[in-house]
């Protein structure tokens, strides 16, 4: 016989470990969008009034933010950044798109349209995880920020903060540490960011994906192969099955040290790129540096400009 | 055809990982010792004309640690505290009076005698490796003090310390954080204590021992099944066997970063405990008052005196 959800008769679709109980997709979906209600709340990330940008990467934990924060009646619209990643980014925008239909509008840069090389196609001794992240950040904030959104959220859950805080302890970058959070307020032309799914775990989040239909593309990217972030995360997950709560305590414990490292960061003034005056330690910007910019890109929003699609 | 010693003609006995080479006993011996003698520099752990204690416990890492510091010209006498946990303390105890013979004077504490129970057999809500401990911090400390010993050497190995760091990261616990380390300072009545083998990794140790002809009690305490510790040991050695370094690196970053947590570190005066006058907290000790003591103990070397032997 099925185990019943600890709400109602239906059978259970979900054992929860931390809490311990069996929920039902219906109670499930409760809980979970409760759950994400309480993040918001309880780190004061979102105001109602606010105008949310989210980037979604064709995955389930993006496409399952901009529908919990939809459903929790937030304004939002999305942003897809294409990386030019072959048959992999064409994908990855496809799920965006069907995660969008109905939610909200959407919005799409293509990184080899608007910088004429893919991520993985650029010569550097640069890792490409490295300049993919520069890449991402300097469009969705520079986007956000043309665009007058208060807000940028994004779809990093429990375990993804668990591991970086991990990876980030073994290797004593104390510096990342000081700067970790749920929220990173804005300053500057930094648009203020937030992670909803802070205290949700990836399999809670594929669950949600799977009893609210919402489909996603479920391949790692493939320069992501190899990673040791997958190392930490599979670390953490065997620890959390021996002790439940293992990586809620660990991301909690940290939030409440993590004013021990700033003492690690260092003071630096930040001036204005040359190029796109967006904020700069140099005289340009890492974005503008790495591509060879000699003019600012623009994102507004705008129907002639090919690379955006609303 | 066996692999051959870097140094000689001989077949090697043990790869090392980091840095990577293969070594015939003899000269894995001799980058051993080199290693223990650098470690002691490196950190002035010792002095030569200073009287050093060596708690030996019957394992592997205190038994080489006593033979080393012979070795290396060190004036030692050795200590080693019976638990009184049935047959495995009779084992470890015969075994530490085997790997003392030529070396050192031994002499012997046993807690049952001295204190009516054995670890294990006390009703408390304390955990067992709690108490344990605390009870063989003070009589190795208190020994000391007694005895005049300038300093006391412990057989921690870089496994040891390396899972130690790890499970109070993972746990949040920076106020232990703060005070780690190869060299405790002494201070009051607290003995200075060293670690000498901190950057010598258990897997060497172990082959030292091998090496050497030194015999050891090989059995895990019996209150330790189960215990987190050796799960950390586990996880570090994937990583190590990974990424070769892992460890030493994690541990050589703490020892940089470790002046982040001494911001944790709450100042409080040390009294004296009313019963046996060392440091303490509170008008007693916390050995004093786990154990009801009502008299203080003495440890002064006197073959009258049942409970030491020499």
């Amino acid at each position: 016989m099925p185990v019943k959800c600890r709400f109602c008769e239906r059978p259970a679709f979900i054992k929860l470990h931390y809490p311990k109980m069996y929920l039902c997709p219906e109670h499930f979906t409760e809980y979970f969008e409760r759950k994400v209600k309480r993040t918001i709340e309880r780190y004061k990330l979102l105001r109602p009034d606010e105008r949310v940008l989210v980037v979604v990467s064709g995955g389930k934990d993006s496409a399952v933010t901009a529908h919990v924060l939809k459903k929790l009646g937030y304004s939002i619209e999305c942003l897809h950044i294409n990386l030019g990643i072959g048959e992999y980014s064409e994908k990855s925008e496809s799920y965006a798109r069907k995660q969008c239909e109905g939610i909200a509008p959407l919005h799409i840069v293509r990184v080899k349209e608007l910088l004429g090389k893919g991520i993985g196609e650029v010569r550097t001794r640069r890792p490409t995880c490295s300049y993919c992240g520069l890449t991402k950040r300097y469009i969705f904030n520079k986007f956000a920020y043309d665009n007058g959104f208060d807000v940028i959220a994004t779809g990093h859950n429990l375990d993804d903060e668990a591991s970086f805080i991990f990876a980030n302890l073994m290797n004593w970058n104390t510096q990342y540490l000081a700067k970790q959070g749920p929220l990173l307020p804005g300053e500057d032309r930094f648009v203020k960011k937030v992670k909803p799914l802070y205290e949700l775990t990836e399999r809670e989040v594929v669950a949600y994906a799977l009893a609210n239909g919402i489909e996603y593309h479920i391949e790692e990217c493939p320069h992501a192969a190899g990673a040791t972030t997958l190392e930490y995360k599979s670390i953490l997950n065997d620890m959390e099955e021996k002790r439940p709560g293992t990586k809620i305590n660990f991301v909690k414990g940290y939030l409440r040290k993590k004013k021990l490292f700033e003492a690690e960061l260092e003071e630096y003034e930040l001036g204005k790129c040359s190029v796109c005056g967006m904020p700069a330690q140099g005289e340009r910007c890492s974005f503008c540096r790495f591509w060879g910019l000699e003019t600012a890109l623009d994102f507004k929003i705008n129907r002639n400009n090919k690379t955006i699609e609303t």
